[in-house]
């Protein structure tokens, strides 16, 4: 896997350590997280609030992503990301797969796959980041 | 504005109390909160995570929809989020308004802008809610 | 396959008819169609305009949710479109599978990607489809 | 306005003069275009195909970018197309009104409102256009 860049926050004090994801794997071609259910990432209803599928979703894509251009001398920012819900979490992970569709050179495209812990397909996301030069400094 | 139904999780233990997302008016037509930006909510870059604006349009949007579809019986759960980033916040409150585009028997359509304090347009949100009758025990 | 209902509108005279859209093969799991380029389905530098990828995304899961869904007395009708454009096409076949994400009693959700003649990856779609009882009489 | 830069295939021979779309006004901020509603932007049983929706959305949004941009030596060509369908359309026209939310340096974004010669909103989209510098000779 790539290396994972320097950054100004740790990571546990991040989103990621506020949710706790976990990044398992990344490379230019696929990465896969996944996130502890508890009740810090529900909704009032008991079920696993939207914005963490967004989240993790996000995380993924934006760590492989910046971990594979990195030493192009280019960083990553996120540009869209659309997520549809289809089947309520209540416990166990969230499982998160990403595959990579577009690699271009201002833009990489992600297509990621949220399942439960019995393997059932619960959400979907696209996830869409912009790739650019990295500030002289940074 | 309508009453909020009761729930099974208490609301500062949820991810809204996670994150700490307010909500500050919710009417069927239009909605408002806003969260506080520190670490917590960054990405390890210093910028406010992608997923905090997904979230905090989730809740909104999820809140407004099954406030004023309570009485009717019936409540809201999530099918679609789609945000676009626009501009990087680092500091001061992501400040979300939603307004409600849509209001049909089965779901509800909001569009909702992220401006940080100097009022400048940071991010968009669509985020599309199913409206279903309430389970029995419910 | 599932037998395509009946329609009020005859297949060639609709937007199917105008755009040449061939819908090649539709099951509940996956559909295919293409579409052969030729000026009129262009923007004006040349390329294939960004809505028919939209339109044959849209064709191919309407007709294959349809389809699926009619001998339960039900029927389909779109409710989003997200498509995102990955590689210009100027000539040959937009080729287009769709597989199918989620069949729920309310919601189908489809992915579809669409390629050239030489295989590349071009686009990818979701699109969305709410799933009714049919009207009385229809 | 800004006028229109030339272009390699001529207005009436692309989608926009198949489908009939009429752009009636386009400044960097909003622009306007309509459709007139016939069997050949139907699908099969009467309604508007949401393809065209998208469509239309596709082409407001790329001809004003691309007359804003023009002088200063970019294009702009369609990165995504989100378009979320609320009332179906049988007669009159599709109205559609684009609202421009970012001007970047790198891509621009617009939401678009369709409705009906009621006012009724039909359909919304979101279109990110991505503005590169024009290639030499072109």
């Amino acid at each position: 896997m790539p290396t994972l860049p320097p950054t100004p926050v740790p990571w546990e004090e991040t989103l990621d350590g506020t949710l706790g994801v976990e990044l398992l794997e990344w490379t230019p071609d696929m990465a896969r997280g996944r996130v502890a259910v508890r009740d810090a990432l529900k909704q009032p209803y008991g079920l696993v609030h939207g914005g963490v599928f967004c989240s993790i979703a996000e995380s993924i894509a934006s760590i492989a992503t910046a971990a594979a251009v990195y030493d192009d001398g280019m960083i990553a920012t996120g540009m869209s990301n659309d997520t549809s819900f289809i089947r309520p979490v209540t416990d166990g992970y969230v499982n998160t797969e990403a595959r990579c569709r577009h690699r271009g050179r201002t833009t990489w495209v992600w297509e990621l796959d949220h399942t439960d812990d019995q393997g059932r397909l619960c959400a979907i996301s696209r996830v869409t980041m912009a790739v650019r030069p990295r500030p002289e400094g940074a």
